[in-house]
């Protein structure tokens, strides 16, 4: 999702409560830092939406959001700040990265939606969903963690479910003609809903970090 | 696909030279028979277009037909006289008995193509990617065969891929949106281009048997 440069991005970053400006030094520390039970992750979390109401859905986790774009972070950041969401933090920061950020078995769950697609091959390896990055889901998920990735692009996700078999991820659950109105356990972005008035299909699946299968 | 009954379907059956009466019979010889390297067999084979294009693109292999409707099966059957098809069979039974037919690792190939999707839990068993069969289908193909699974139906194919991994089968390829006329190595079925005519959305996958993966 392209959207322009906002002025006011940077120093809203720098300044808002809900940015997380060194994630390092809260590595293997997240649960006891909000004093919750799980943590939740949702990488390329765009204005926010998805986040705030996983938020309110969960009040017994943290909600890390983590979106690289300085612009569409800064809209997330203020919407948490808005609605002074007391479990909810942002990163503003390259996900490749992530492993810096928690400790291995830390995540309860990730979620990926609507990812860029990255359309050219070689371009396939800044997927969120590329080898390099599934990697460091799977360290990072406890066991029987889940990884829910969720997409509107057709070669994407088929090329995504290859990889996460690759990676050692089980699938629990794989829908091609998803509605999330029919999943009260989940929610839905701001691009979902412009997607499913045009009457589009969304793909989702659902994955276990099950250790039992070793890769 | 319903349709009606053919009141000459069982006479035809009966007498054309294209349909196998006694499959059993040729069990371990099916390749010896047809004089063929290969042996490909699509399970519900309808009217037969998908047998037709598939003997035509593939003159090296046998190709079984196999479909239990005796009015959709005569009709197959005809069009297999009709084009003097010298590689191609019908079997008009319940592959529910296959390894009655096929000994272990004589298969190549096999298609499952628009199947009934079965929608009611009660009748999943009946579905012809449910366990029982996916068992058998596993058994019959070669080290290294490939199973090819095509729908409309997003539940039905959304189960069927779960259930085929649970199988041990390994997934090569996965396309939620796909296109028969950009890959020549496939061919359609007749309820596949009425399909998308209508601009509906078709599933396909493809598997292999590899047995280094054991379940």
């Amino acid at each position: 999702m392209r959207m322009r440069n906002l002025p006011w991005a940077p120093d809203y970053l720098a300044a808002s409560s809900h940015v997380i400006q060194q994630p390092e030094t809260l590595r293997g520390n997240w649960k006891k830092h909000f004093d919750k039970e799980r943590v939740l992750v949702e990488i390329g979390c765009g204005k926010g939406s998805f986040a705030r109401q996983m938020s309110e859905k969960n009040p017994d986790a943290a909600f890390i959001a983590v979106e690289l774009n300085p612009s569409v972070a800064a809209l997330a950041a203020r919407s948490f700040d808005e609605q002074q969401l007391e479990n909810t933090a942002l990163i503003q920061k390259n996900a490749s990265q992530i492993s810096e950020w928690f400790e291995p078995g830390e995540i309860d769950a990730i979620y990926l939606n609507f990812s860029d697609p990255w359309p050219k091959k070689r371009n396939h390896k800044r997927r969120l969903s590329a080898p390099s990055f599934l990697k460091q889901y799977r360290s990072l998920l406890k066991d029987n963690g889940t990884l829910a990735l969720k997409s509107d692009n057709a070669s994407f996700f088929s090329d995504s479910v290859l990889q996460l078999l690759d990676a050692g991820f089980v699938l629990e659950k794989l829908d091609v003609d998803y509605h999330f109105e029919e999943h009260p356990e989940d929610a839905s972005t701001e691009y979902e809903r412009k997607f499913i008035e045009k009457g589009n299909p969304i793909y989702y699946s659902l994955w276990s970090s099950r250790r039992d299968r070793e890769v």
